[in-house]
């Protein structure tokens, strides 16, 4: 039996699909405004996915960067949130459909994100997990920690060699930091805790098939980046293709790297929903118009990575937390506009600047009016993302668990849960112990 | 292929089985003494388990209760940790064989601990998850948040009840907790959260059989202890038994409440592993000699959960955190005095006090020298909570966020994440939309 959703005023109802960056930025833009708003998201939570890697490798716990989205939006009182699942949008009858129940609506933002794309290789996923939820980055620390622990109990020489190597697949700014991250791990924090291996000797391999790692900052810094990453004795492969990733390691076109943990890091694909609104490009993103509507659909918005801009200064947009929250407020303003029969204006993205950490004291930033990389460029990373975090307590915990581990090279959230995927094909001759344990 | 462990020295091997108050501090006495010890956990890291209930109410997160055992250990070179799970003890050959490794042992210190009894009715633990490790915690947070959500988003009213119901079966200090902050989380910190549900009106119902509530303490503060719990509007339901649980709710011998949220706080059974090294009684416990060793093996000895004490002063010992933590140490200093070529000595639990916590501001403390109830027990039980969480990072988040939830009237980890446990056949008529979402 569907069930329609309850409504109590007179409003134009405006659905938003998906609590990430672009639907709460849009939300946030509508609250207290003549709209009725309802926001669905899968999860209870936003989540602050630029410290998602920081989950990844124990150092914060997934509370740390999430909050309710019911708390974040609790004052406004012409929003509701629901927790569910969109199974699919019908732009004709102008209902979204979740598992159990429909909301009509008059407007309709898709602010649904992207997951990996495996470029058709999806048996990869099972052997090479990505990071895109907290699930993910609780797997990858999962496999991570464990990775340790079967080295250090196993006896057979190549189990622990691969044990020991960690294989990241991407250069972009994720796989640089789980890169950088992982390396911190091994060789700071974990390094007094075991008896029988050393794990400042783990070997972590970052692969691309592209020739520059961090390929979207100028050049300068994409060298800059490279040699702060060879500080940290990172193994980096460039213009490298993996062919194959087996549950033993990855093919490469020339040479098999045998390695327990292998991080996808590598391209990604919109939400499935955004092939049922129209045209979509080889990423599966909506081709939007200048107002970040959907062609032929004036009351349907699609924003962040499920969009497709138009080009800016003959240049692609990049796909960063700054641009969702942009066209996030734009799409709203847009509703807004529309509502009350103004025309609706063409998205302009204003870019502040882009930066990515490496490690400890390894960064680099390109803030417009001036390159930094290092320390002085990490600095900037910290100081921003600090200040981006949505809730004031989350900052505080955040600053005092960072400054914690940058004084005393400890980690604090060095635990593992139970697998919440399904069991992976034990990989032959690498099943030790702790396996299949946790 | 089984493989031995590895050792280095010539000194008598000790093995701990678990890493709980127990074991951990059986290996903390025996750091740097003239033994080799090997500690195995099924996981990696120590669990402050009487904070575990803040974990299940969404107050705190995982690591902040969890620290890694290895980490905890790590200036001791004679301790190994190792993480693995112990499949059978061999007493006769001296043995403990994991999933993968044997571990060869002069000394064994068995502080397997304890998981819930369903008294014969197992089949109840689908529908009235316990809480004794991080697993159990986040299982109840996510069933606890997820009834809010599906009270929400329902349109049947007797869904909505079901959904606003919790039971919670047995009324000892986890029963008395759990009840008090989902008392707190529905009546202060989700309270402006929610559009179509008061989630001030929720129904929360505390049975046991027993005629007391925390029946281990002195009567008047018994009697404390059910005057705050009513002040918190929870129902106390007493000399009430269980005859059945079903996915739609709690059978009681006169009526039947119909509950989304069902715990599970009665009754525990010691580790399985007891009863391979000897007589154990009713609850699976070993009874212990005096000196704590395993009766007709000097050289085993049983801490903790998966004990059965003596009686002193002719009372039977109350399962809780210190008496592990004494047991562990007296365990640790019987073996130390048998290599050494002295006699074992008895064993004398110091009874420094109980407390409980029912919610803000209220608790009941008996500190021998004093009892106390209301704040006064409760800043009490507040100073001694953070006096023993192991280590001072953590003692400050736990601080903070204390402090934080105090002030606020929020909380921090109300994040739900995916289920652990294989599926539970949905409850009949109870199905909404989230309800098998995450």
């Amino acid at each position: 039996m569907e069930i329609s959703a309850q409504t109590k005023s007179s409003h134009p109802k405006v659905v938003i699909i998906g609590g990430g960056f672009g639907g709460l930025y849009a939300a946030m833009k509508l609250a207290s405004q003549p709209v009725d708003v309802t926001l669905i998201d899968r999860t209870n939570y936003h989540l602050f996915q630029p410290l998602l890697y920081q989950v990844a490798t124990a150092m914060l716990s997934p509370a740390d960067i999430a909050q309710p989205i019911r708390a974040i939006l609790r004052e406004a009182k012409n929003i509701r949130v629901v927790m569910g699942r969109v199974e699919s949008i019908d732009p004709e009858a102008k209902i979204v459909h979740t598992h159990a129940l429909r909301y009509p609506y008059e407007y309709l933002i898709l602010a649904a994100g992207a997951r990996h794309s495996y470029f058709g290789n999806d048996q990869w996923e099972a052997f090479a997990p990505g990071l895109k939820n907290l699930s993910d980055a609780l797997e990858l620390r999962r496999r991570i920690l464990n990775s340790f622990e079967i080295a250090e109990t196993t006896e057979d020489p190549e189990i622990r060699h691969a044990a020991m190597t960690f294989v990241i697949i991407g250069a972009g700014p994720t796989g640089v930091e789980m890169a950088g991250s992982i390396s911190e791990l091994a060789k700071r924090t974990v390094v007094h805790d075991f008896r029988h291996i050393q794990t400042q000797r783990v070997r972590i391999v970052l692969l691309d098939a592209a020739p520059k790692v961090l390929p979207t900052f100028a050049d300068s810094l994409c060298a800059s980046a490279l040699k702060q990453l060879k500080e940290l004795g990172i193994e980096v492969k460039l213009g490298t293709k993996v062919v194959g990733v087996t549950p033993e390691g990855v093919q490469l076109e020339k040479e098999f790297i045998r390695a327990r943990t292998v991080v996808w890091a590598a391209g990604n694909a919109a939400s499935p929903l955004a092939k049922q609104l129209g045209e979509v490009d080889r990423q599966g993103r909506i081709i939007v118009s200048r107002d970040l509507s959907v062609p032929g659909h004036p009351e349907i918005f699609a924003i962040g990575d499920v969009a497709n801009f138009p080009p800016q200064e003959g240049k692609p947009l990049p796909g960063v937390a700054p641009l969702a929250m942009q066209s996030g407020e734009h799409a709203a303003g847009n509703i807004l506009a529309q509502v009350s029969g103004r025309q609706t204006k063409t998205f302009k993205y204003w870019d502040k600047g882009t930066m990515a950490t490496i490690g400890r004291s390894k960064a680099i930033a390109d803030l417009k009016i001036i390159k930094l990389s290092g320390f002085l460029a990490w600095l900037s990373w910290l100081f921003i993302h600090l200040l981006f975090i949505v809730e004031l307590r989350n900052r505080i915990l955040i600053f005092l668990q960072w400054a914690w581990s940058y004084t005393t090279y400890t980690s604090g959230a060095r635990l593992t849960y139970p697998s919440f995927r399904p069991a992976v094909p034990p990989k032959e001759g690498m099943r030790a112990s702790t396996d299949d344990i946790i």
